[in-house]
Parts: structure tokens; sequence; C-alpha cells
């Protein structure tokens, strides 16, 4: 099922636009290219709506954002809306300020997001509209573990429920949820947390699989997440021990441009709930 | 001849200021190191005649550009004409918007260049005033191929001369032509377009070997479009099965920086039409 | 002494608020991740102060400075300075323009600062309060060498006198010193200089010694250049002969990842004048 996920992202190679954060957008541009997709940049106001347009998704992510690059997150996410392209939103640091919090806020009431994808700590302050993150990192408090998942799952799922996007909560556990279905995900290594900006290239990669498979994104979302933790395993195999996390970065994305369709099929470790 | 072109990079260590985008700016100031120049960015409209000032030559790229940084690229590419330092431009994305078309127009009508580098479909929306780029790379419609590239080359030259630059038409045969002599080469690897920012790179490295031979900027940009595509070749056959394309950019660049003069005069492969 | 330095970076994760360029940014993140702090990039006045609340230590670095992110450094300086947070400047390029030699100026005049880590030029220009800084390398005019080491010495202490802050000259001879006591510091590799950023990044790991030893910022800085030296040479030693400046920005990364107090303590090189 995931397998044919990543086929559709390998046949189309869906054109996503791109409003991220100066940190981490190299490695974004890399990992929807490693992935089978292609990535294109933009943040000016002047010209966001034109370049969605000639794309087939939008990923808007806020780290890094500035004055002027919120009013062109909204002007392109409404385009795409009315286009019927996919849109993510990753809240990078959504509770870390308020400007952080709000801008994701009024993105959610502007816009349909088909994902949103954050840690914990960032979607409990889009769910609760106020919050605590401490820098971009999830709170140890907030972590999901095998104990609270239950109750995190339902969060998710009523999470998605409310804004009509798809959740895709990542941690140790992961839960990719729509109101109803919930994907638990144990995939992936605890030292991604020590490469920037992963969870940015999910985000974008995230679109791409979105963008490609268009009637189930809740599938496709969840196929991404498996993709990218399983290229975590991967590359984590594959490192020596003078390897650090600079090796690993590459070794992730150089695993997302090997990983076949029948691999991530048969090493997506996940339960429904 | 080649070889000549190296050699002074590598004993001038020309400064280049790039105004450029922020996707693949570490890329730009990595190969510039490797190729034996020096890099420095600097995009503030405050700053830039003085920074462009302390330079040799100019790389203007217009990927992510904004309202800020437009005026800056004029302010900068006026000053280096004022005083006849090199100076290139990359309309990343011409075609695909009307601020990046009507921006790089607008720049080619104000400043000089000695050296316009893109792939087909962005030269011909500067030819022909507009454009229907999908994103940044050319449309499949444009591509040079054996059967077209007399014709390509023709446009190549009637582009140089009308705009009294040296056009780079990069693709599967890159063509570098003034108004009366192009390089037709057949250097490179596909998958290099797999990898973010070879075409940004190319420009800077460009810009480097321009300023470094200020009498024959025709075979100074041939030259370094020869080392690009002879550097991904090198870096390809360095591959293993688990390397992607993370691991093909930091080959490419590492390339660059091993290229010896004697070894791009071997390994070029072109033609002169 | 150096070992206790990493071992509580290591302990107790400082998060570093980062306002720097976007040509290196990715890798200040990821070597303040791989040395064992963490890192948050934000640069907007509207929420520069309250990112800067919720870290322990701050970084200011101008590179690519420009008229929207200077206003945010002064913002965010002020706060970390009312909070008692430690703050590092990198006065990039100083004395390339008037732009950049006047901004870090006015920060010197109005924020404290724990550290000033630059190159023996730029810490000239901000000294004389003017420069002839070419580019963002330091003057060959200007270098340290054995024959004016002593006057080297003697100019950093009284920099560091007259600034209030632990002078961090970096080149050949790195200098690390307060008022009254110089670490000289003959670790890391020339070819360092060909990998875009080191400075950056050292500055950025500074940050992050600092903020873990509050009470003793000389030796906090002299271990992180100690450190980032050290890496250098480890880094340059894993080199095989395709290897170039890509590859080694890597291995310098991974070698900060793999860093143990004792081979810092048993590698560090310096002496005390």
């Amino acid at each position: 099922m995931f397998k044919e996920m990543l086929e559709n992202v390998r046949a189309k190679v869906p054109l996503i636009h791109n409003i991220t954060n100066y940190v981490t957008v190299n490695d974004c541009a890399n990992i929807l290219l490693a992935c089978g997709g292609s990535p294109i940049m933009s943040d000016d106001a002047g010209e966001v709506e034109e370049i969605t347009a000639v794309c087939g998704g939008l990923n808007i992510n806020i780290g890094t954002l500035n004055q002027r690059t919120i009013p062109a997150m909204l002007a392109a996410g409404r385009k795409a809306n009315e286009l019927g392209h996919p849109v993510v939103l990753d809240p990078v640091g959504a509770g870390a300020s308020a400007l952080r919090t709000e801008t994701a806020l009024k993105l959610m009431e502007e816009i349909r997001f088909s994902v949103i994808r954050g840690n914990i700590s960032e979607i409990r302050t889009l769910a609760s509209g106020h919050g605590t993150t401490k820098g971009v990192d999830a709170d140890v408090a907030d972590r999901i573990t095998e104990e609270n998942l239950e109750q995190a799952v339902a969060f998710a799922k009523a999470f998605a429920r409310k804004t009509g996007s798809v959740a895709a909560v990542t941690g140790e556990i992961d839960i990719v949820a729509d109101g109803d279905k919930a994907y638990c995900i144990r995939n992936g290594h605890r030292d991604m947390s020590r490469v920037t900006g992963t969870g940015c290239q999910l985000s974008a990669m995230t679109a791409a699989y979105v963008t490609a498979n268009p009637d189930d994104r809740l599938t496709a979302a969840a196929a991404a997440v498996c993709a990218m933790g399983l290229c975590g395993e991967i590359a984590r195999a594959r490192m020596t021990p003078l390897d650090g996390n600079a090796s690993y970065r590459n070794y992730i994305i150089d695993a997302v441009y090997n990983l076949t369709p029948e691999c991530l099929e048969r090493g997506a470790r996940y339960e429904v709930r």
C-alpha cells in the first residue's frame, strides 16, 4: 500500500513550492529530489501566487518566518487552496514565540491544510492556542511514549477532526491520523534529532507524497513518515565510528534517494488504531 | 587552453561577490573555494557597492529574489560595470513568474553581463521577453538534443550577439557562445540534475573563471562549464550503491577541489561550431 | 580543565539563539548539535526577545546582515544582557563595508559581549574603528605569526580590557584573551580556510561552551577554539585523495560530534602568556 504511494511520487515527479526557513532549505530541496519530486523555493509576495500555480503542491514552514514572508505564506496558501493543490504546514517552533504561534493559527484560519506536521509540543500549541515550547524540539513533558500513546492517538484524531487536516505528530513514536484512523509508526532512530532539519525535510517530502497521491492523503502522509524513519534507520546502519551528524545527514538523504517501493513496504513498522 | 584558465583561477584567487539565493548559497561558497576562488555574500543595498568594489567579479543569481534584494542586484551590477569587473547573471526560474522574467530583463537592460548562464528555457525567456518555464528546470520541449543542436547554436550566438554577453546555455549538451563562436560541450552526467543547485554552483564558478581570465571570457566560461561537467563525471564514478544525491553533491565539490589543469585539459569534451 | 568545559556542554545541552548569515547557517546548526548544544535560528524583530528568553545564550553573526536583521540583533542582544545570558559576536567582514563596521561598533556600544570572535583583520577594525578587510578573510599583512605573536597577544589583551569581552582572534595561531591572560593555540589545519564558515561554526560553538560554563568564559572560549582546531586536524587526517573541501566540511562536524572530553584535553595544544 505504501509501495504505491512512493511509486506515484517517482512516476509523477511532483513539483513542490516551498516557503521555508533558510536553515534547512538546501536539505529540503535535496530530499525532494531524492524522493522523486522537484523543488522550487520562492517567498516574495510579488510572485508566490504565480509560482504556486505552476506547482502541484505547497509546503509552508514557519521556521525563520519574518514580516516579509508571512504575507507570502498567506497568499500562496490561498492560491493553492483555490487551485485544489495539497498544502502542508510545518509549524516550526509554534509555542516558542507569540509571533510563531499566532502566525501558525492565522495560517490555519485562512488556509485549508492537507497535512499539518510537527512535534507534539507544536501540535499541542496549535490545539490549545498557546504553548510553552522550548525552542524547536518537543518538551520532555510532552513526549509520546507507550504509556500515553492511547491518549496521544485520541488527541491527534481530535486535532485532525477539528482542523480537517491529517495530523502528523512526529517523535519517538509517530502518529499520523485523520479523524477516524491513526497510524502509529515506530520507524526512525533517536540520533535523527541530532541532525538539524529532519522534521523540515519530512514535511517537504510529505508534500511530495500527498501531491502525488491526492486521493489518499492519510496513507500518503503515513508512507512519507515511514519512509523518513526507515531511511533514518538505513542511514544509521551505514555509519562508521568516525561518522557523526554531518555524515548522517547525507546518508539519510542518500537512503531516500535509493529507497525502493518494495523496501518501503517491507520496512514500514506501524499499527493502525 | 582550458588548462591556463584554471591555472589563472588558482594563481589569482579571484574574490567573487555573490548576490544569490538562500537555497544553494553554501554550495556556491564551497565550490568557489574548491576551484581556487574566494566568496563573499552580501545583498543589502546599504553595502553592496562597497563590497563589490573590494571584489574582482560579481555573480547575480535571481533564485529567491525579493523586493529587498532586487535593488541591491541593480546597484551592485552598476558599480561592477563602472569598475570594469566581470558580472555573471543566473536567471533562475525566468519564465516561471512575471517577477523573475521582468527582473532578469531589467537587469539585462541596466547592466552589461560578461556571461549569462541558464538552462534553455530560461535563456529563451530572456530572448523573447516571456516564457513558460515550469519551475527551475528546463521544459522537456526545450531540450537541446543532437537533432536540434544546429538551431540551438544559432540561437545562442544570436542571443550573445544581441546582448553582448557570452551565452552559457546548459543542459544535456551545453552551448557556450559569443556572437561568432560556440563551444558545444558534452561533459556532465544526467544525475547532476538530481542535486539541487548545480547550475547555481556553475554560475558562481564561471564568475571566478571569467574574473581570473578577463581577456578571454568565452574560453573562460567554456572552461568552467567543462570543469563542472567533468567533475560531475568524476564524482559519479566515485559513487557506491549506498550513495545518493547528498553524497553526489559532496563528491562534485570535492572533484572541483582536486581538479588539476591537466585533468581539465584532457577531460574536456567539446567541439567548436 | 578543557575536559570539564566540554562535559558541561554535553550535560547541560545549552539552547543557543543564533542570528546569523544564510550562507553557513545550516553548518552552525549542525555543529551546535554535534558539540552537544541545541540551536534555534530567529531573526525577526517581532520575536527575537521572546526567543532569546527561552534560550541560554545568544550568537550574533553579521555576515549577510541587512536592514531588517540589524534591529533584531540589537533587540536580542539587549534582552540577553538583561537576562544575564552570554552573548557572542562574530563581526564577519567588519572593515569590508561601512555598514558592517558601523553595525559591529554599534552592537559593541549597546551590548555587552561575553566573547568577540573574529580574524585579526576584523578585530583590528573593531579596535581602531575602521578597517581595510578584503572580503571575509584576514589580510595577509595582518597575519599572526611566531614573529609578531607577542604584539598580537598584547593587542588582544588590550582589546579585551577595553571591551570587557573575551577576545578570540583566530588564524594560523589563535589567541583567546581577557585583559590579563592569553591562550595561544596551535591547533587547526590550514585547509580549514577552504571550507566556508569554519569561523561562523566556531562562534556558534563558542556560544554553547560559554553558556554551559558561565563562570569561566575565558577557559570556555579557549576550549571551544581548541576543540574546533583539533577537530580540523582529526578530520584532515581522515581525508582520502578523492576528498576535498565538501567532505572536509562534513568530517569536521563529524569530529566535533565524536570528540570526547579526554580527547580534547589530550589534543589541545596551547601555551598561556
